[in-house]
């Protein structure tokens, strides 16, 4: 049976006890509204860990004034009924009160790492990820936290944060899940009308098209932008930005060598899309 | 026999250890060159938990570009001898670069609490302590961790710190300690010529006479602070900041009434020290 809770002195109350028996905790943080992504994540918890954890929680400082908060979609229920399937121990669903109380005044910032790609047109975003992962691991106290590579700069910064904080969480990244068109699975898909749905299906196949034309020996970023740029203005989105980057450190490379990622951000209408590939 | 622990590795390993067998672990976070104030921070650890650990770290992060950090006083034979006859179970003295590694990006702020007071002529400077004290807390693993008084502002932004992140260490502070003379303890005092160390004893005279002020029924914090002032100005001290604020938010109050943190810095010479009282 799965185990709703709320506060978070009961969870905190049920990690210890779960950890004083010797359970190990997989944790996955979510924002609800799930998906196959979300439940790959759950699936890997669970092979790997006695408990597993998923928190929901629309977390209001990873939004800016002008985006989503309101409108990010949930559905508690549905969200209880596929856990429940996926064989979770225990979701954590915190109020906005009870994850910031009256006087809340603390952020964690990973520098450098948080200004880019999706930091540079979110500014704020990262600060408020970092910020509620920490709590959130402290917590639930998690061995393993399971988080998706289509928010690939997330889990960048969030290793870099566990490891400069010296937090003791095991930070395991599972591959995109995507739909048959090859669009990425995201709550906020969503938000998309049926046309806005098969125009999005170009953002996975500009990335496909950047792979093919790197495997046919194109190494210039820029040629392979402006042929990405090109095949998606096809679908008329409007692009947020395309990076090519190393995937440790997210700089900017001019010329495809070693690993690499490929990262898109993407106005379908008012709908932000991200996606990536990495090249290795 | 006291344990010298350097790696971070080996000190988790250390206090996982612990905590699996059950000690309760009370931590004294020191940046070294010890005196009575820390010495009674170790008492009252001693007294309360079944191991002691002690690190000392002349953490970087908290110095400006232009403040002592090169001249901090430092002797770990001294110190080490002092921990010992106090009956420190660990002393974790890690190196910088063991605590801040290349590509080293993670910072936490404690909002508004940071920007006051000392926070205002030191900019950074609690984003420094907040950020060591977090990594101190997730490496060493403390039930409880002890702060001197003296530092009033440092332990009011770790109380909120770790309240704010969810962090699982009750946080004591413990009265300042002062020489016959009346001066606080502090590591800094060690700069003081003999002049100005009996100059210095004006700092905590000034916060004596206000209190002896608000008794008799003074209660406008103008006239305190214009008296104070004027009695260290007879040492020709730098003032750096007078604060008659309220002791859990830090606001400055113009009207004495209730608890109340009365604070200085001050410069004597090129030697800034800090001292306060609390009036109930």
């Amino acid at each position: 049976m799965i185990k709703l809770i709320k506060s978070v002195r009961a969870m905190k109350k049920l990690s210890s006890g779960l950890r004083k028996k010797g359970c190990s905790i997989g944790f996955v943080p979510t924002m609800g509204y799930l998906h196959d992504g979300h439940i790959s994540l759950v699936n890997e918890a669970r092979k790997q860990n006695d408990a597993v954890v998923v928190s929901i929680f629309v977390n209001p400082s990873q939004f800016g004034p002008k985006e989503d908060l309101k409108k990010y979609p949930r559905n508690m229920k549905r969200d209880l009924a596929l856990l429940s399937k996926a064989g979770v121990d225990i979701v954590f669903c915190p109020s906005t009160k009870e994850m910031y109380p009256e006087g809340y005044s603390t952020y964690i910032e990973v520098k450098g790492l948080s200004d880019k790609l999706c930091g540079a047109s979110r500014p704020g975003h990262f600060k408020g990820v970092a910020t509620v992962v920490a709590k959130l691991f402290n917590i639930v106290q998690p061995d393993t936290a399971y988080f998706g590579e289509k928010d690939y700069q997330q889990q960048v910064i969030l290793r870099r944060m566990t490891a400069d904080l010296n937090m003791d969480v095991k930070i395991v990244s599972m591959p995109t899940v995507r739909e048959k068109s090859g669009l990425a699975m995201s709550s906020r898909n969503s938000y998309l009308s049926g046309d806005e749905r098969s125009r999005a299906q170009v953002i996975g196949r500009s990335l496909k098209f950047a792979k093919t034309l790197i495997n046919s020996g194109v190494k210039s970023s820029v040629k392979i932008k402006a042929a990405m740029s090109q095949l998606m203005n096809t679908s008329k989105l409007k692009i947020d930005y395309i990076s090519i980057c190393d995937p440790g450190t997210l700089d900017e490379k001019k010329v495809i060598k070693r690993k690499t990622l490929i990262a898109v951000a993407a106005y379908i209408g008012k709908t932000r899309l991200i996606d990536n590939i990495v090249i290795k």
